[in-house]
């Protein structure tokens, strides 16, 4: 069934193999550093466990820090996983806290304790500091890597300060200092081309922009991709209650993690909870998995005890299980749908929690509409099936009606559970479909069971 | 049920209405330029069609501009819709080509020509042009607001140039200009800070970083991602087949494209095939979901067309009945998280769409474990519900095969779709339910046959 991959791909994992197994390190350096990034973790994704290791063993850990960089946070982490504690922390080291934070929370704890004790005290503190933020508020998202400079500095301090901090911050952004007083509260920002035209002399709190724009350390990323939208700042500082400087947060982070939050709200709403990988362990796939899939099978068990109540009339009208599934599946799709249309209007901020009832009014013209229109359709091909027309009218009318059902409940659903401060992404889904197929079971053999005489004759 | 908008968001609403129907230009103008891109979004979705008219009335055209910016296409597009196109041209002449192309390509066509027709004949030349590429390569991302060079100007030319182009590009980046040859090839890129401390009479070929980096016109997101992922470039330059410059795709641009594209997967996925806000017409939304809602339930009357085969297997086990709507669910959860997780390593660039055989083994093993807890699982429950140890194995058995038929479509079907052209969001799921859905129904009424006389004793 499968074809061969592309030459060019083939051809890119025989050459990253070879070179790491001649321990080519110039040239693997060369070739990592130009392939782009997608090229890189797809290599990683197809080469085996000793390769990687023969590969990170080649590689400078600044180039070896810089390819895991390129990968997801649980890709990269699966890569560090085959370290020893001390190869990990040697390419940690070459990574911004920030970065060093993500891949710790990814990895089960042993194995992240294990690589922070071979940190140094300072570093591995500022890592655990991080780790211990949400990653989706300004906290988990910031850096620790930025130029810090005393209000009371001279200029002639400050380019010491600068020269000194170039050499430890890495990929840090060094276009601003970021000024504080002797409390380490945020006083100012210093763009550093404003200390090319001034005297070696100068206080820094005479060239310095007073009371910056901050974010609060718990501000979420709504916020953050507000404050970057609408400015075009590269790096907002983020402080704590007291005013303390505890970081910066990048334009490009507050992007990424806003993709990660939309692919992730995808995958939640089919169930992937959290992010995986095939190259990971098979029992944990399937268990992070199983986890979703119980909940949905204790609660479609529920749903379908309404068939068992009226199981004399289904054994009646046996006709009618052709058109159970049926029901089911198109209101479930039809509540997806108004469901989908509710995630990204929160998303966008164009509805708020509390606004179910206008939700819930615009929804049910839609689901009037089209529960007619798909009413019909199966009434036609109930007819069609069975030659009977009241047989093709009770499934026509359950699904009207379960539909306006599906879509009022799709519609509202995420409201309601936002309100209620769970994940809407995740609990919605399991939600709809489980009230839609109790309903829509209901509605039909409930009609049906009304007019038994006249249907089984 | 619902309870009243937090104070502030409905003051905000008075406010806003207020300043509109008293024609406060300067305020609503301050207001508008301090309220976050989420606020406005809110807003403008609360807002009817007179209310919206009077604001947009009341702006001066370049806030208006900076208003409609701030929200998604879609919604601008709506907005655009309730003006006169005189009125709309007034506004768009404010924005960027490339931001006036995308609200052009979500109007119907007669309304958007309307539009075109009062723009100055260049002006809307160029959109046409960008309007006519795909939304999803660099010529639909680019923008045509750049500063172009000829390669014999002096620098003295230059600067006459930049000031007369920084009146006419508004929002475009002035940082770089692109510099080309009478052909209007691109053949080199100079950085503005170059011409500080060079004599005027230079020309630019001696100042210029030559055979700059480009992109293709056509050249598709990914590999735009993979370009600005590698490098710290703010744009890059889009050229023709020729190596003519058409415009530049700014870093911002493409992370927005690439927000909108995991979003979109997460709505198609869904069946919200192209974009809805609730505030569009009640018909057009309800038409687009039934497209893709009518496809759906004809494939589900296929499916379940299998029951009807079995009809008299059913009759004869009437227990069985309540089983069908869980199988079909339950199967339909498992194969969908093996789509979410291709679609996501598809789009990370994990697998190529060529790898089938590969990913079908992973997903293999999984499918095995899942399948056997949820067989076991639902064996329980049917035996608890009937008593009967083999109606148990039926459908327990029933689920172990169908979840290992579930995750191998499930995990391959995006893959597939790919190759043979067609978007994976979309097709995946109703592929998936159908063939499961079928598989399912036929594992339970199969094998429930073939055992009839014991079951239903």
């Amino acid at each position: 069934m499968e074809e061969p991959a592309a030459p060019t791909e083939t051809e890119l994992l025989q050459r990253i193999t070879q070179l790491a197994n001649d321990g080519s390190q110039d040239e693997l350096e060369t070739l990592v550093e130009s392939l782009p990034a997608s090229d890189l973790a797809f290599a990683v994704a197809h080469l085996d466990e000793a390769e990687i290791q023969a590969v990170l063993g080649t590689l400078p850990a600044e180039a070896a820090a810089g390819l895991l960089s390129q990968l997801s946070d649980a890709q990269a982490a699966g890569v560090i996983a085959q370290l020893t504690p001390a190869e990990a922390a040697t390419i940690l080291q070459e990574m911004g806290t920030d970065e060093q934070a993500d891949l710790i929370q990814e990895l089960d704890e042993a194995r992240g304790d294990a690589i922070l004790e071979q940190l140094p005290a300072q570093e591995a503190s500022e890592v655990r500091e991080l780790a211990a933020y949400d990653d989706d508020v300004a906290g988990g998202l910031m850096s620790r890597e930025f130029i810090a400079l005393p209000v009371n500095a001279t200029v002639r301090d400050v380019l010491v300060e600068i020269e000194r901090a170039l050499e430890s911050m890495g990929d840090g952004d060094a276009r601003y200092g970021y000024v504080v007083d002797d409390q380490q509260r945020l006083v100012g920002v210093l763009p550093m081309q404003n200390l090319l035209f001034v005297r070696r002399s100068t206080v820094v709190r005479d060239v310095m922009i007073p009371e910056p724009m901050t974010v609060r350390d718990d501000a979420s990323l709504d916020e953050l991709s507000d404050v970057f939208e609408s400015r075009a700042f590269l790096g907002i500082p983020v402080v704590d209650e007291a005013g303390v400087l505890r970081g910066v947060v990048q334009r490009d982070t507050v992007h990424d993690a806003e993709y990660e939050a939309a692919e992730s709200d995808y995958m939640k709403s089919q169930g992937i909870v959290s992010e995986e990988l095939r190259t990971m362990p098979v029992w944990t796939r399937a268990r992070r998995r199983l986890s979703w899939l119980s909940v949905n099978i204790l609660l479609n068990l529920g749903a379908a005890s309404v068939i068992a109540v009226f199981q004399d009339t289904l054994q009646a009208v046996i006709a009618l299980a052709v058109f159970l599934p049926i029901i089911s599946d198109m209101s479930g799709c039809s509540g997806n749908q108004a469901v989908a249309v509710s995630m990204r209007e929160l998303s966008l901020g164009l509805v708020r929690p509390g606004e179910i009832a206008r939700v819930w009014l615009q929804e049910i013209s839609v689901g009037l509409i089209n529960g007619a229109v798909l009413g019909v359709l199966v009434a036609l091909a109930a007819i069609v099936y069975d030659g009977n027309p009241l047989l093709g009218m009770v499934v026509g009318v359950a699904l009207f009606l379960n539909t306006v059902v599906a879509v009022s409940i799709g519609g509202t659903v995420p409201l309601v559970v936002k309100r209620l401060g769970f994940d809407p992404a995740i609990a919605s889904g399991p939600l709809l479909t489980t009230i839609t197929d109790m309903c829509g079971f209901f509605f039909v053999l409930g009609i049906a069971s009304t007019m038994l005489e006249r249907l089984a004759s």
